[in-house]
């Protein structure tokens, strides 16, 4: 976890003291269960309950005890049995270190899944709310990071939009993937301990019991879960690609948000840097690396080895942290971005009209020229704009071959910018179902 | 594609033949769609069908064409065109490159997931067959590659059971990311195509309309799909992993099938290599390792670059071609794989009784002697088991501290195997819904 | 292999027929080895050079005869008897299979680095040309996309030729990584073979033995080969952006190399797109990610599994295939570019003279102005520029407050572009040793 | 950083402490240079030293003052006119941020490699130490985790010592990639800085002028250098991977040292869990990773982007950290590494004299019979062995066939082990220089 790219929210699903609640939580509810088939007195249940649901946990008296025992969970239960009193001894019974640490991990990462969630939420609502803004502001469409047709600027975040909203669908999926809870014992075998615990825990924290499981949950679920954050930050990393190139000096169609008293980097007042999203780059590699050794931890050996554990010591946090900051950030970006519809505008007829020639072209073409002779018409007019800076529209109306094939009015019709976007609602309905 | 590690099904799909059928077809559903709106004459689409369906387009002619050209569809169309006739300037109308290229992307990956979904049946069948098969062939559990509890071979095969029934689901989420169709122009705007071609040429490919895409179908579809991908091989590894781990030398509690006259590798019978699975252990490094570029695929610069184009030359063929080549070898594995119940016992009970320790130690906590003194007498009765190769019962039974808190049958009744399988049946019902 | 981003020479290195023709190399040099030190008779190895020398292995019959053997250095030995006759049982006496395929696979390896070094000497010689074509030519150095200070295009190209000539190096130790030959046997024992034929075969095929082998030579060097690959098609994707960058329709200060006659992709005559350098971004992402795979390879079971052989057929000709393309293909881009020097100086002045202000205000510093002073007298002129379009060096010598701290000579010395190229020989003497 | 995988002095490289004192120090020394060629006054240079030198710099106050300036180097060089007074002016003088930043990320790196490299000489130390120890001690080879021949316990530690002195040239050359200076201003042309500063502040601080920089250090450097790591963690994995399978119940052969004290998990004595190496497997695969985004870093815009800053933020500690870590645990696992000799010969008599069958085959076929003769003889003979348990020997001396074709006494001379360890000398001289 690196703190500047990190929010509290987040950061606090991964501390100590969240992920002791959470295993006091998990012994409560199997005491609960315990209790109602008869292996431990209702009595003790509710005092468990009692007693450790007041109590305070002491990070560093656990540590201590740790440093002792070399085992975690038994220093936690010890430390834990400090408030419980006697009754403690009914804790844990027949369960095995990892149904609690597996069972925990995935509450964690479930509840990091429905941050991420709202994060999208939030980002859906900036996309959506800018995509309308500027649903009719054309732009320059770009192929190979050049002018190719007229867009509008609108259609991209429509674009954004529908992108991250498979994203959200591909969470709901991933979240549901580690939704799931082990009571299971040793090696999975529920030898010590009653299936109908696992049940009632799985059910008294939203989660699903996992139908089979080794002496832990099996981690291609983690897998699939790490993959589909590295899909998302791609997905950031792309419409941060999108800002970054938007920013350039030369095409300055948008820029980040600049606060009024912010100064650029040096004296000079164009120098406003696409920081944000520069470093939203970054972030989408870190969390895209993360999907190697969340795949590679699936193949454990027979029931369990313990080498997934520290990767996920890692990634369980790194990954989820940061792709929560990188999300935010990305919907700041979004929410503030500085859109510039006269440059826009300006890039568009960088080449005076020329955006039209393939129109022009096809429309001789259908006047009856051949292909060959309407390239030929269309190119040498065209070539005047790119070589001498003229104006398209005013060249054609200037050559005779062109206005004996096709009209005045008809070679202005082809300089519409409306035609490019007549279906701009159309594309707007399927993306957010309005117009 | 590597021949060897390919089947021909699954190699169909990727050939250049197979490719250009798929264009066509694209091709000639836009012109009835064009036809049915309007824009070309009816007969001139069943021309194109008639015509281009007869045609047995000639590879190395569009490749002549091609080097020509420089352009592969435009070498594809002109080919088309010596079949059609005149009518072929119907064809293409206002449509760009991508709308075929990447549509047919698609229509190989939906086809590709079909493949895999019935190798996926296929092993999830034999892996049924095989669990109730052994469902209660008790096997020593291990974690850490340390016995641990017993538990039975049918179950570790669930879990797998369970594993890849996960895939499928995630396979069938992945061939919906992929099943879109996009005939939406130069930048994605319509401008010179009715959106109507899109709908009809998607319903009549069995794909869904893009909701809107650049010159391009977004290439987060295509990362998710390549990481779904390596998380299927990954659990390939998982299973594989414990094959190979079975068949040590040490431990031979199972083998991959060797044929009656096959020769292990020299002179000595007992060498029997999993060649297969450490076959699939590679294998699965290649296909996990393929979900990296495909997220870097997905931030193309603005309405596409063509960047995206070669990474999907190699990983569409490789990763498809390859994952489907080991779920079938797996499925063989699986199928054929020898199963060595006695060895398994005697593994079991390397340590002559001594898995049962644990038991006998909670009894006599039970039983009212503190956890320290249970430990202490269990204890000192398996280091003779341990060091001296005893008997952990006959050790137990001669104990008078452990007799005096535990009569002899009590002591007998925790060496029972029943105890540690009780719970299969639970499991087996939640895996395959019966037991 | 992608027969499109594969060139001839290194396709050779990974046929078939060149992969025979070097086993038979090391099975003839063993038997000088194993002549010399009188295990098997002179003549014998005489005639095996000479039979074998003069023999054409049949591909085709050589995979006949391992569909039966199911064994690939057996059934080359069978064929190869085909042509030596009776003496061919002194042949691979002692060796197994490993020694002749591993050392083979190092063979290639040497050859294919070979290869990419003197890949890498063109693109340097070409680098180096064109950089002192353009040392002088003025261009605008941009962080985060947005203009910066002045640099030449020359520096830029220097910078690209310092890269690539730390990958040379890197490249000549992977080289060095993976030039090595085990002749050992088995387990790498030398039971069955003496050293010294291990020894003699390295130096005849240039490889140095390898100190201690298991049954293969350890994959840690192959890991450091195909990680350095990886690095050096970083570098390439680096060039390949900057000249993505060049190319925007904004921008254009260069192109890839278009050929008179070429047509763009339609009827805009701006349409060039700079494919060329796209397709070298999608390659380095499938060069890069073959690294992990061949990390993955290093953590062999024992004394060797198998598990890394199905990777190398992957990456061994993917890899080394690609990266000479890319290199190649990259070498044409940079010996052909077209450079825009005028471009690059209407770009440099867009903010007109704007560029200088960082200068402007040091010097109102040295003049005793406070810092904050200088900024305020600065910025109010420079905003003229960024909003008015107006131009700068004109403001400030009409602004008296500046001209009172600074004369107008000196004002306009800190307009000299001179300024900032001053250390252009410097740089290029640490490049190229001349300037 | 994960705190349970990280050791202090590794930990101290990456403190803001450490960092803000690297800063000190390079304005410092570039000051120094600064006076030399008349720039500052020598005084300055000096009372910069001396009340620098003596200064604590307050980290919450840096921050504190970044939080208002947005700019790390700027709050820093604040701070420290705080310090310094008025001569303060004098620091940083035509320096960029970058200059400072990426200098001190160099010196940290290759602080960091000599811990490693002091990392990698204990390693080498304990396997040269525990190699010569088990020199002799026979154990089985196996190959695809099946026994094949004899090699010794010595012979297996000699590979890993290779393995690691590989290793330690490998990052001798790393440290060398980062072990360079850039002090060249804002985009790298010197245009404020005289180059004789950066040769002045690369000698001070040990390391080379850059030879051409933008305006950052090149990425292809780090490349490299997390490669590197990456490929070294693999050789962790590889011994790691080796002890994990050696302590297998079923094997034992090795065990990770337990304190006398000790409980393993359970009332089983036997549970004696390889824990350390299984977080070693863990730990490498993180390591492994970060080489990804490493790579992706390469490929800056232009003159420099800031997205490989939130990479670096992330990889710079976590593996330079992770690894020192693991590298010491590895040396502590092999360090009192328990090795059990009898086990090992228990295990390789597991076949009773099984292990011998190709010596005799081959000396079968030496003595005359045909290969095919040979193989029926040892196979028939074997197979009671492997079936019944018999003794490999017994059963050769009590075969008509077998003891026509071969003496008593020569039959015996094949089941001596001293045969598959009499090149045991050669690889430890060819490895330790010494045998």
């Amino acid at each position: 976890m690196i703190p500047r790219y990190s929010r509290a929210e987040m950061v606090a699903i991964w501390s100590q003291e969240t992920k002791y609640r959470i295993w006091f939580e998990i012994e409560a509810h199997a005491c609960d269960a315990l209790a109602e088939i008869g292996v431990i007195p209702h009595e003790a249940a509710k005092t468990i309950w009692e007693r450790g649901g007041a109590a305070t946990f002491d990070v560093e008296r656990i540590d201590e005890i740790e440093r002792e025992t070399k085992h975690d969970v038994i220093a936690f239960l010890t430390h834990l049995a400090e408030f419980v009193g006697p009754d403690a001894r009914f804790i844990h019974q027949g369960m095995t270190s990892s149904d609690v640490l597996d069972t925990c991990l995935n509450v964690q990462l479930t509840r990091a899944a429905d941050l991420l969630l709202s994060d999208l939420d939030a980002l859906l609502a900036a996309l959506e709310r800018r995509a309308f803004e500027h649903k009719d502001t054309v732009t320059i469409g770009r192929s190979h990071g050049i002018h190719a047709e007229p867009t509008t600027f609108g259609v991209k975040l429509a674009l954004a939009h529908a992108e991250f909203a498979r994203c959200r669908e591909r969470l709901v999926a991933a979240r549901a993937e580690v939704a799931t809870c082990a009571i299971s014992g040793a090696v999975g075998t529920f030898a010590n301990i009653d299936p109908r615990v696992e049940e009632h825990v799985a059910k008294a924290l939203g989660l699903q019991p996992e139908p089979v499981s080794t002496q832990v949950i099996p981690r291609d679920r983690h897998a699939m879960f790490f993959a589909t954050l590295g899909v998302i930050a791609s997905c950031v990393e792309r419409l941060a690609t999108e800002v970054r190139h938007l920013q350039r000096t030369e095409v300055l169609e948008a820029e980040e948000y600049f606060s009024p008293g912010q100064k650029g980097s040096s004296a000079m007042p164009h120098k406003r840097n696409p920081v944000l999203t520069e470093n939203l780059t970054g972030l989408a590699r870190m969390v895209r690396s993360f999907a190697m050794p969340a795949m590679e931890n699936v193949a454990l050996w027979h029931e369990r080895d313990i080498s997934h554990s520290s990767v996920e010591r890692f990634i369980g946090p790194d990954a989820t942290i940061t792709l929560d900051f990188a999300l935010a950030r990305l919907t700041g970006v979004v929410d503030k971005l500085l859109v510039y519809p006269e440059r826009m505008e300006r890039n568009l007829n960088q080449f005076r009209g020329l955006v039209h020639s393939q129109r022009v072209l096809l429309a001789l073409t259908q006047a009856g020229l051949s292909r060959e002779e309407s390239y030929r018409l269309v190119q040498r007019n065209a070539m005047r704009v790119w070589e001498q800076g003229a104006d398209f529209l005013t060249e054609l109306l200037g050559d005779p071959e062109v206005t004996q094939a096709l009209g005045e009015s008809e070679i202005r019709e082809k300089f519409d910018l409306g035609y490019h976007t007549k279906h701009v609602d159309t594309i707007f309905r399927r993306v957010f179902g309005r117009a």
